[in-house]
C-alpha cells in the first residue's frame, strides 16, 4: 500500500470513547480521585471532544446507563454535537443494584430477571433518543461457588431475556454481546468466552454480534484468531480496547503488548474491515486508575492508530505469497517488517495535512484545558463507576 | 437417588480405552519404556480386555490410524470380540508425516491437503470394516509464528475437508471434532478452543459433535461449563478424560483435580446424558510416561467411576431448592455432601454383587499377568506413539 | 496415626480468624451489603466469639489498622478474652491513602515513605499494647506501565522501611511478609512472589519470615512445593487461607480446589509443623461478597480442620517405602487414600468429645445469632473495607 | 547516550549460540528433519561460525554433554578457534537415561544419584579441557503424581549433589543454575522457579549464580523484576533467550513479545550489565521445529541486537526525572520513545562500520551455504536432541 493509500485508510478510521473513561476509576481496594475529573455527563462529553479535536479520530462518545443517565436524552445528542462529537454505543448496566447480586437476567428469582430485562429495554428507548446504533450488553452475572446455580438453567434465562431485547430492537439498531472470562463472578460466568457470545447471536439472528474485549480472556487466549474467526463468519460487531499484564482489563491499549494490538489490527486490515462502513465499532473501554485520564485517552487513541498504521504497511503480496511457499521465516519477516516500521513521523504528517498538531499530547498539555478543569470542577461530586 | 438407583446406572456405565495408552509415551525430552509392553494392536487389546475384566466397565477400545494398522480389520474386531471388547472409535493420525510439517487438512499446499484428507477417508473405511461408530478427529494444525500463514484461509481449508469426510459418513457414523489450546503449534492452532469446534459442527450438521479433551485448555477455563453448554445445544459427543497441573495433558484423569471430574460428572448427570444410549462417548485419552500402564488404566477408570457415583449422589432436589431460594452457603454444601462422600465401599459393594474382585488394582497385582507379558513380550519392537 | 493421635492434634489445632471477615467486601463492580454486618471492632469480635465458640480451633482475630483502629487497645484485648477469644496479628494498611497511589514503603516521594513507614511502627505499639506477636505486611506497592518507576529503586527503598521496622521489633514479636503476584498493581508488584519475601527476610534476620496467601499465585503454581521448601529452610510464617478459581482470592478456602488444600496440610503434616508451639500461624483472609459471613466462616474453619484430618490420616509408612522404591502409583495412592476418606464422622465424634455440637453450621442456624444481629445492628454504618 | 555510544555498546556485546539449535528438533509428536542439519559437533561449530561471520556479534558456542561429546576436546575447541569461534558453556544431560525416570540428582535411588552426580562432575572435567567458563545445570528432576516422591528430601538430594559440583568447580570456573516451571515433569519440578535457585545459589556460595530461561515461566510471571532483582543482589549469571505464546520454549527469541524482550533488556543497561566484563552470558536456547535452522538462528541473534538498541536508546535522564516526579506517562512515553523507534537503519550502519553486510539474513541467502550443506549432508545421522 502506498503512504497516500496507508493515509487515506487511517483518514477514515474511528474509534469511540468511553464516557466513564474520563470519570475516576479504581481497583477494589481504592479509588484514588484525581483533580479535574467530570461531574455530568456533559462534562465527560467536553473532555471527549477535546480528544477528538485533538486525534481527529475519535468523534463518537459510548454512554453508560445508569451513569450517564438524564432528562433528555436527546438535549445530550444536541450538546455533543455542539462540543463536535457524537453520540455512540449505548451501554447497560445491570450490575450495581443490590437487587443483582446473583445475577440480574440469569438470577434464579423471575423478578429481578424481569427488572433487568427492562433495564435494557430501557436503553433500547434511549438508543432510540439518542440516534444510537448500538446496544452493548455486558453480563456480571454467574456463580461464586459450585453449586451455588444451575449453569444450564442459566443459560435459558439468558436466552430468554436477549430474545426479547432483540425483539424490540429497531431495524438500524444492533446488539453487541460481550464475554468476560471471570469477575466480578469467580466461578462461573454466563457469557465467559467468544463461543457463548457467538452461539447465541447466532441463534438471535443478524442484528445481533459479539462484542471482543481485549482484556477478557483466559492467559494466553489467541485473540487475532478470534478476530480473524469472527470475521470470517460475519459476525465480529465490535471491540472493547484496553491492555493487561494479568487477568485485569484496565490498562491504556497497546501498552501492555503491542504486537498483540498489532496482530488484531493486522487481521483487521487483512479483511478490509477498518471502514466505518463495515460495520465494527472500534471502541476504548478502560480505566486510568493512576494516570491523568485526558492524556491517558489521548495516548490510547494514539496507540490504536500506530498499530493500524503498521498493520496498513504490511506487504500484503509478500506476506501471502511466502505463505503459499512454506516460508515461514520470509512470511514472518513480512510481517515484522511492518511491525518494525516507526509510523510515527507517517502520523504526524497525516495529523499536519489535517489540520491538527502533530504531537495531540504536547498540543493537550499546552493547552491549558487541565488547569481549567482542575479550577473549574473543584467543587461537586466526581463522576466514578458508582455514580 | 437410593443407593439401587446408584448402582443401576453406574452398571450401564461405560468408558472407553485408547490402545495408545498400552504402548510407551513420553515427552519431547525422552521416551522411558516399560517391560510388557504391547508390540501389535492385537497386545493391546488383550491388556485392554485385562482392564475390562477387572472393572466391568470398559468394554469397548479405540484404535488410532496408522499405529494400529492392520490388514485385516474384521479380524481384528474379530479378535477383539474373543477378548472380551469391542473396537470403539477411529483416531485419525495427520502428524506424523513429514508432509504434515506446516499442517495437514489445512496446509498451504493442495497436495498435501489432498493427502490428509484422504487419510481422513480412510479412517471412515475402517469404521465401515469394525463397525466403529465414531471417527475423532484432532488436528495438530496450526502455525508457529506471526504471519507464518493466513489464520482465515486455513479455516476454509478445513471447513472443506471437514465437509468432504462428513459427507462420506454413514447413517449410523459420527465425527467428533477434537480443539486443543496449542501443542504442537505455538502460535496458532487451527481448531483451538470449543467455539471453533462447536462453529464447524454446527454448520457441517447432526453427525458432528464436539469432543473434549479434559487437558486442552487455556489455564482457568471452566471445563463443566462447557459441558453443561454444550449438552444444553445437543453438540457434546465425546470426552477424552485426563488430567494436568499445567498445560499438558498426560496424567491420569482424576489424579490433578478430582473435584474438578466430579463438577464434570455432575453436569452429565444434571442432563440425564450418562447411560450409553444418550449417545456420549466417555473415552480416556491419556499417557503414562512413568508409571505402569494397565494398572494406571485401572486407576483411571475408577477415579471416573468414583466421580460418577459422588455425582449420582447429589441430593437433586435440595440442591434445586436451595438454588431457587438463592441459599449460596446451602446449595454448595449440597453439591460438597456428595462430593464429600466416600463411595469406595459403594463400588467395592458393586462388583461384589457384579461377580469383580471389589479391589481391582490388588486384583491385577495378584494376577500374574505382569509378569507374564514382562517375560512374554521381551523381545519385538514396542508400540509407542511413533510407532 | 491412630484414630485417637489423629484428634489429639486435631484438638491443638488452632486457626485465626480476620476481622475484616465478617464486614462487607466486594469487587471493584459492587459492595453488597448484607443483614447484621458489624459496626464496630467489638461486634467483629463478638462474631468471631461464636466461630471459635461453635468449632473449639478458632481462638484468636487478626485486626486490621485502621479498619480496627480504636482508641484503648487493651481494652479492646480484654473484650475479646470476656468474648472467649484472645487479638491475633496486626495487619497494616498502607494502600488507601491519597497518598499511595503511586506506592507507601516504595513511593519516589521521601515523604509519603516516611509516612507509610511511621504507619507500620505504629502498628508495632498496638502489638505492644495487645500483645500480638505478629505483624503482617503486604504491600499494594507496584506500578501500573513499564517504565513508571524504577524496579530496583523501589527494592531498595522496601528493604530500607522493613529494617526499620525490623528492628523496632520487640522480642517476642515477628514480621510476616506477605506476596503476591499482582492487583491492585498491574504490571510490577514490589513483593511479587516467594522468592522476594524469602530473599528480604532472610536479609532482616530470623523474626522475619514468610507468609503465604493461598490465592496470590501465578497460574500453575505449586503451592505445596513453596510451602515443603520454606519448612526445610525455616522461614515460613503464616498463611493467609482462601481460594480461587481465577485470579481473585475471595473464595472460602478448600472451596475451589479441595485437593490443593489437603496437599498443602500434607507438606505441614510431614513436617510435623501443625502444632501451635511450632510457630506457624494458620490464618483465614478471605472475602464472602455474596454468601452470608459467619456460615461462611465456620465453613471455611471446617474445611481447613477436614484437610488437617486427612493429611494426618496419611499412612505415612506406606508412603515412604512406595517412594523409596520408586513406586509411583503406589505412593500417589497411599496419599489419596487419604484424601478419598470422608473424615466428617471423626470431625463429628471430636467435636462431641469436646462438648460442642457436631454440626456447627447447623448448631449456628438453630442459635438464632444471625436473627439476633441482623436486628440489633439495622442502623449504624456497617464495617467494610473502605471502613 | 548518544548513537556512537550506542554503537560502542553494541559493538563488545557477545550473544552464545547453542549447539543443539543447529540439530533437528521438534514435539512429542513429531520431529521433522531438515536438509544440512549437522551430522557431529564439529558440523555444528561450522554453522554458528557461519552466524558468528555474518553477524559478527556470537563468538561462542555452547556445548551440551553428551551430545557433543567427542574424545578430544581441545582438539574440538582447536577446531573452534579455526572456524571463528570459541567453545562456551558446558551444558550437562541428566535426563535422557532410562535411569533417570524418576529424577537424577533427586532420585531416590542413591545409585541414580551417584551416576548423575559423577556426569556433571565429568563436565567440569570438559570445562577442563575446553576453557569454559559456565556449567550450565538445568535438572529435569520432578514427580508426575502427589505423593510420588517427598518434596523435602528431593531438596536435601538436591542440595548435596550441587555442593559436591560446586567444590570441585576451578577457580575461574562457575555453576549458572536454571530453573523451570514444568515439564517433562507435570506435577513438582525441584528447581521450579527463580526464589528456589536463588536460594540453592545463596547456599552454595559465589560461583553459583541464577540463569534464567525466558520460556520456563508461569503465566503472567514479569521476568524483567527477576532480572532486574538478581542484578541487584547480583546473583544473575545467564539467560537462555527464546519466547513464547503459551508453556513451550521453543520459538525464536523476541517473536513472541519483542516488548518484553525489550524491557528484559533495558534492565540490562539500567544496570549497565552488558558489557561481557560484567560475568553476564546472553544465550540462545531454542529450537526451529519448522523453520530453517541457521537462518532462524541468525534473526534470532538480531532480535537481541534490535532489542539491546532499543534499549540503549532510552533518554535515561528524561526517564529518571519523570519517574521522580511520580509522571506515569511522562515516564512510560519515555520508555516506549525508544522502543518504538526503528533501530534497524542503525544495525545495518554498524555492521557496515564493522566489515558486514548490513542485512545478515540476505547475506546468508546469497552465500550458498544452504546449498552446499543440503548437499553435503545428505547422507549420515543427522543431529538431534536424542543424539
Amino acid at each position: 500500500m502506498t503512504t497516500e493509500a496507508v493515509k487515506n485508510a487511517l483518514r477514515r478510521q474511528e474509534i469511540e470513547l468511553p464516557s466513564w473513561a474520563f470519570g475516576n476509576s479504581g481497583t477494589r481496594f481504592k479509588v484514588f480521585p484525581q483533580p479535574g475529573v467530570p461531574r455530568s455527563p456533559e462534562e465527560k462529553l467536553a473532555d471527549a471532544a477535546v480528544v477528538h479535536k485533538l486525534t481527529g479520530v475519535a468523534p463518537s462518545v459510548a454512554l453508560h446507563i445508569p451513569w450517564d443517565k438524564v432528562d433528555d436524552y436527546a438535549k445530550l445528542a444536541a450538546y455533543a454535537k455542539e462540543q463536535g462529537v457524537r453520540l455512540g454505543a449505548i451501554n447497560s448496566n445491570v450490575f450495581q443494584d443490590n437487587d443483582y447480586m446473583l445475577g440480574s437476567v440469569t438470577n434464579p428469582d423471575p423478578r429481578v430477571r424481569r427488572k433487568a430485562t427492562d433495564h435494557l429495554l430501557e436503553c433500547v428507548d434511549i438508543m432510540d433518543a439518542t440516534g444510537s446504533r448500538d446496544l452493548k450488553l455486558w453480563f456480571s452475572d454467574g456463580t461464586n461457588y459450585p453449586g451455588q446455580d444451575d449453569i444450564r438453567d442459566r443459560q435459558d434465562r439468558l436466552a430468554e431475556a436477549l430474545k426479547e431485547v432483540y425483539d424490540r430492537l429497531g431495524d438500524d439498531q444492533r446488539m453487541l454481546l460481550e464475554y468476560k472470562l471471570f469477575e466480578p463472578a469467580f466461578y462461573t460466568t454466563d457469557v465467559p468466552d467468544w463461543g457463548t457470545s457467538y452461539a447465541h447471536c447466532l441463534e438471535l439472528g443478524p442484528k445481533a454480534t459479539v462484542c471482543i474485549d481485549t482484556g477478557h480472556h483466559a492467559p494466553g487466549t489467541n485473540i487475532e484468531f478470534i478476530v480473524a474467526f469472527l470475521l470470517r463468519v460475519g459476525k465480529l460487531g465490535a471491540f472493547d480496547f484496553n491492555s493487561r499484564f494479568y487477568a485485569d482489563d484496565d490498562l491504556m491499549v497497546g501498552a501492555a503488548d503491542p504486537f498483540q494490538l498489532f496482530r488484531i489490527m493486522n487481521e483487521i486490515i487483512r479483511a478490509d474491515a477498518l471502514d466505518p462502513d463495515r460495520g465494527i465499532a472500534f471502541m476504548l473501554d478502560q480505566c486510568h486508575n493512576i494516570e491523568p485520564k485526558i492524556p491517558a485517552i489521548i495516548r490510547s487513541v494514539m496507540n490504536v492508530q500506530e498499530a493500524t498504521a503498521k498493520a496498513l504497511l504490511v506487504d500484503r503480496d509478500a506476506l501471502r505469497e511466502a505463505q503459499q511457499e512454506g516460508d515461514v521465516l520470509g512470511a514472518n519477516a513480512a510481517l515484522m517488517d511492518a511491525y518494525n516500521t516507526d509510523v510515527r513521523p507517517l502520523l504526524a504528517d497525516l495529523r499536519s495535512e489535517q489540520g491538527l498538531d502533530p504531537n495531540p499530547i504536547a498540543a493537550y498539555q499546552r493547552s491549558g484545558y487541565f488547569e481549567q478543569i482542575a479550577h473549574d470542577r473543584a467543587d461537586g461530586q466526581q463522576a466514578g463507576w458508582g455514580a
